[in-house]
């Protein structure tokens, strides 16, 4: 037997190796896309996302009578593998590349024919039997086929982000818990504020991160919306009758996503706002937890000429010079990868912008871009969970003497004795270097030792209750 | 009567003309910011919203017994006073400074107190009567009460913009309906596809907007979010107990806005998450705008050397050097108005993530850019409506030419002739420049005239029936 | 005398009133585009420029024998009317326009048209004397009389903008030089390193803005480059011979810039390389900015709850709620300044991209964007000169006191105890809290105290020595 | 033997497989950053950079004499090994870490330690002979020699980039010449302007290019300013006098690239500017080369309903469902690498700018986003140069048709007519449709045959002349 097989388009013929499932397309797209060196394969959500597709479309086919049941059945078997996680070396076809997708769908279409080929006990290559475009795709173009896969592939890949992001809130809430004790100083604008606990800036974190999981949950259903059926631009031509509305309903029973036919096809084949949206879902999540983390490695600074209020877990060595040195690697290589988010949101702008008339060809550079982001955030939300944040610890006593010694404490007597006089007791305090205390009860005796007593009780600075007289 | 009053804070005197409502504070932030030179008067719904925040704030302050009636009632009919969009001259802080909008709300504290003080008889300055820090700002902070009047401006801006989309959206329906029967050919990648309607395409215009007022919609609830009350950091302190329902209450009453309190105050204090998502979707519209605005230069290029397929209303002479020249200025200056839109997200984007441990100081440059973003795509989406898209006509005669011309139109032939067949003629086509019936009816004599006549009716065409044998 | 003269175009016609000298075309223009309000008057320096384009063209029009002297001298006296500032108000356009600057080019041509008028004698709008387009704009099309002004313009505020960075950098390096002997620790990563000066870390703020002066003045050059003569699309269409070179000099005469003529006109007129460059730098500045005015936030934090090794002036009360309080108001405000910036370069972005054929139709917004860049850049640095960095003060003790409580001392050590023996006592030091001194010299007796005072003079922790036994 | 050794720092111990040559240290980063799952090994540029920072600074370290020869001799040994690309396995450090570069400096120091110690007869991990701190990293910071080592292989990335920019260049003028005689329709803002040819055209895109080379070429000397010897901040501590001159000097000889010690070693250590500045001009090249791609898809537009003037090579075919659909694949994953680039840009800014005090610990990111991008364009370039441009082939026919059926050319007239006669015409031959000739010469007689003939004879169209009686 022949260590190649001869395979053609209408743009000529290829020698193909045998071994391969994947066809002369997919071989074309080979030699023609040399950016990234990232094959398709590294995201087998999507790889898995074509097998739904194609069996849906397979299914719908037979069922509406323009597709010979046993070659449906050899589809959908085929497919099976896809989902299944098998085959994945045979998706080649580089991670950014030209023809709005077109290149992937051929890439499924021809593994997709040649597995269920074998599967009738034919060679690959014979597609007669089965067919990667008169067949596998039919009913179907790569601008309904790719977008719809690719939705389904971040549904899923939002869901593991927000998985990832549970986890995050979780430790916060636990250290929040942890810490309700913790009287610190509140800091605005980097400089001291008034007393609250560590506990409830933990909670703060907690709190923003639930908010983002409800974000990412309404926009995972925006993904939802598919345009199964739209077929080249929306107006189903070449698609049976009905098909649309069939094919939507075997996606969903096969893949348990509640996914949804668009109403208006030749705008849906075109949009892209939904991706814009769940990149900047996306962004803002990133934006908050590198916020936290910048926090983190403030709160955490020092050990000596720093805040020095929380302690991260010691993970490596800091530095190949000074010894000692330990550095809050984990908050930092999350700010990096926040970065590298909020750059991808203006890759996915830039694309969406670009689409022109009945179709957006930058698909492609939209899904590199999400599928990246998404994973490199949920990678550094389980990181900063499991290597961080489980294991802060407070430092009590640098906390509570920051508290009494500050000259922030002075609002709480706002109340009593009005903001002037109270600022002129922070101006001497500052010029002085005198304490609250000092000046207020002991030298200029505006209210009792009983009285301030009262209002700095630990349980007053952390609750604060309004005490005018 | 001197022309000068002298006020003074902790940091010392100024003095102040006698005809301004500001104060020292007001005066100290004249003078320390100069960067935009537009003042924070350029939004009047800022200013009013600080008098529905500050009129709230009186009301909840007197309800908690913790302000005396007279002054209660002389500082709300001070706020009524701006609500009405009286005194905008006073607010003259630039739009950019530093202090977390602390400049923003002591400006409305004074000019407020100075009203409130004229009200009851007193001159301007004698704040023993009404003091901008002890009675309007009471129970308030910049951190609460600046954040809370941003909010509801922009919860205004936002339906403003809305209103804008709503009559933009019925002039694409409008069009898509009065072009329904325009057949012209669908290009995908800038290569001619396969035939659809001049209607369907704007009808797709108008989908895309009206999905996106949805998500305005939903962005706009998110705003709603308030944490009056708060005051300094999210601990209440100095706020009496009850006071951020009570306050949050009145504001709703006052406004017809559905404000929430925030339930995590702390987290509520320093989030800056809802500007992030108004960003975002706002930047989402700008980016589906500037693509429909590129695509409608694109189908009125020529008129002879182009698509020519639709003519935008001539708006004025485009060239001072070549006769007869039209451009589309208008979708040229919304496309503009788009990249600006876009670019102010990356502020917003920077400033949020800037945000640190209990405050995002930033927020003023988060408010001139949305402020602004608003404006600009609200007067684009007018004139993009009333200059443009009202006035489109079609060249039905050069669109339907177009589509016989193709060679596209070989796809319906997909299901009868298979797509290698159909790939074949498509090739001849293409190399010798026949028309496909040419070769199909013709030459290959491949399918009947009746069948072609089936097949390629106009209606047909506009709403393909699948039609294999 | 009638209120108002009749103009046409080849549109129709329009009343336009008697006292203003622009013309039917500004009028067009000022109907079209209401996005900003901001008139293009704002940028006085962009009327100057086309004073100066116009005058030019006026003379070389005249040395090429195709305009009157007497015209071509009542066209120059007007352009220098311009130049000197006057008419200001005539310039209307809106900020952001369609038209690729057109619009701009009119007003402009029409205004001087009219002064001209004027200056012979005839009434306004009595075009047959001086015309707009066939006398004012003669040779010229707005394509190379626009981006003409516009890099002149531009020109200018990047001088105007280094002026304010060089006031910045001496300011800086008055600083270096006052703290030059105050001792402090260096953090890398917000952790303690190794012991430096203040005076040091603020000379390197002083090199790096220098270092940016540099890439300005580079980045200057290549502004320079003009296309005057390319005409319409860069192949001089309508333009005497000889012309673009005659037009280059007599610009280069007047306005005392190095123009020079582009090589290939074509290229240079839809190229944007120049703005893309000069926008990237810009923000490269304003990065660098930033991050020193974060630097300054970071080590005035406090006063009592943070580092405090320096004092900002102090110059507003920094809160509305808590006394005394005094925020970094000046730096936030530059920070914020910033973010407009790094926003605006993917506003220059986008509409550098979205360039077209022969033309880019997105400069106006190109301009927006880097004159309010400029300008408000150049008003932060000023800002942040005269009233942060100029009052400055240290805090030596704090400073100094740091620097021998910390740990990171005993970096010093490694060459004579090794890494690996440093490495432990810094890890007794973190775990007991003890000093490296008692560890080292007391405790464990690995160096002499002798040895001791040499390492930890201060002379050699500001200019450590190799002291390896 | 055992298959692991045990290895300490002063976190602890762990058990490192013994036929690894990395240790401790790079097996924490291991562990603790797992982002993108891209091992810096990826870039062997960097690897062979570390391969020269560490064999200069042994030479130099013996050259000061606190370096045994021997040692130096065995590290300059193992150097030459990652120089030559061997043990490129052995760089496992996940391309986005934190730590500022330090595991990735420990990585090379370790691994050139352990090869070292073989070379010197030792087994793995026997590091009293070759110690990667004492000895491999000695008088070494990661703050210097990270930075040293990015910088050298970013110099290499921006010489390869360079280099397929010029094979575009080379392209473009190759065609340029080629098209040189094809008259073709300029236009601006996507309407007809004035004639030109398609050489001309491309001509331009040669241009623009090689201006770019021109500023990548500077922006590579920026890139030359090393920080050597600065150690761990800039205070040089732990280095012997003189070293970072020497380390310097051994760098150029070694590499042969002119490196530059940085004047102010404070400041050197923690700027990015370089990288931000490197970061701008590479978008800016990506912008144009994006705005070409859009020109060549729009120039090949149609076939039949576009605008034809260009035909692409054919590459792939362009559909799943339609036959015969050719599309430009080639430019659109140009343009989709563009946006990628962008998008990098804007992560470069965000880690720029977010540097602190003594120390830029984003670089990390940096280096990534700016690897990737360099990587990607390269690809890119070549890609377009060689499965693009090099094929076109110009459709002269469909070209010159559109001259002569324009209404642009009545722009040669004006001189002539004047620019209101002109209009004239121009506007009844959009209204009839008829042809210029016609109205002009025919029925208004404004002209006589023989001048129609002088103006519009292909070679005054080409060059045009001014012509005005």
């Amino acid at each position: 037997m022949s260590e190649f097989r001869t395979e053609h388009d209408f743009l000529g013929e290829m020698e193909i190796p045998n071994e391969v499932y994947y066809g002369i397309q997919t071989a074309r797209a080979l030699d023609n896309f040399h950016i990234t060196g990232i094959p398709i394969s590294t995201e087998p959500l999507l790889i898995k996302a074509f097998g739904y597709v194609k069996k849906a479309a397979a299914l719908a086919n037979r069922d509406c009578g323009v597709l010979q049941p046993e070659i449906a059945d050899a589809i959908c078997k085929a497919c099976d593998k896809l989902i299944a996680g098998e085959y994945l070396d045979q998706f080649v076809t580089d991670m950014i590349q030209g023809g709005a997708g077109t290149s992937v769908n051929m890439n499924a279409n021809e593994v997709i024919a040649n597995i269920a080929l074998e599967i009738l006990g034919h060679p690959k290559g014979d597609y007669q039997y089965v067919h990667p475009n008169n067949h596998v795709n039919f009913s179907q173009s790569t601008n309904d086929a790719y977008p719809t896969a690719f939705r389904l592939a971040l549904y899923h890949k939002i869901e593991n982000f927000i998985e990832s992001l549970e986890a995050l809130q979780a430790a916060f809430a636990q250290k929040g818990e942890e810490f309700k004790n913790v009287l610190k100083m509140g800091r605005t604008q980097l400089q001291d504020a008034v007393p609250m606990t560590l506990g409830a800036e933990f909670k703060g974190f907690s709190t923003t991160i639930k908010e983002d999981i409800q974000r990412l949950n309404e926009a995972k259903m925006l993904i939802c919306e598919i345009n199964m059926g739209a077929t080249a631009i929306g107006t189903s031509i070449n698609a049976p009758e009905g098909y649309p509305q069939i094919v939507t309903e075997h996606l969903r029973a096969i893949t348990g996503i509640p996914v949804v036919l668009a109403e208006d096809l030749i705008e849906a084949t075109c949009d892209t706002g939904a991706y814009v949206q769940v990149s900047g879902v996306l962004k803002r999540s990133a934006i908050k937890i590198s916020k936290i983390c910048n926090d983190l490695r403030l709160l955490s600074s020092g050990p000596r000429a720093g805040i020095n209020e929380i302690n991260l877990p010691r993970m490596q060595p800091g530095s190949s010079i000074m010894p000692g040195k330990v550095n809050p690697v984990i908050p930092e290589v999350v700010n990096q990868t926040a970065h590298y988010v909020i750059g991808c949101d203006i890759t996915v702008t830039m694309a969406a912008e670009a689409g022109q008339l009945q179709l957006n060809v930058m698909e492609p550079v939209i899904a590199f871009s999400l599928f990246s982001s998404f994973t490199y955030m949920e990678n550094a939300c389980y990181t900063l969970t499991n290597k961080c944040v489980k294991g802060i610890t407070a430092n009590e006593e640098i906390c509570a003497n920051m508290v009494m010694n500050s000259i922030g404490i002075v609002t709480s007597l706002n109340p009593i004795l009005g903001y002037e006089e109270a600022s002129s007791i922070a101006k001497e305090a500052l010029a002085t270097g005198k304490s609250i205390h000092q000046i207020t009860v002991i030298e200029r005796k505006l209210i009792t030792q009983q009285k301030w007593e009262e209002i700095f009780s630990i349980e007053n600075l952390i609750n604060p209750k309004f005490i005018n007289s």
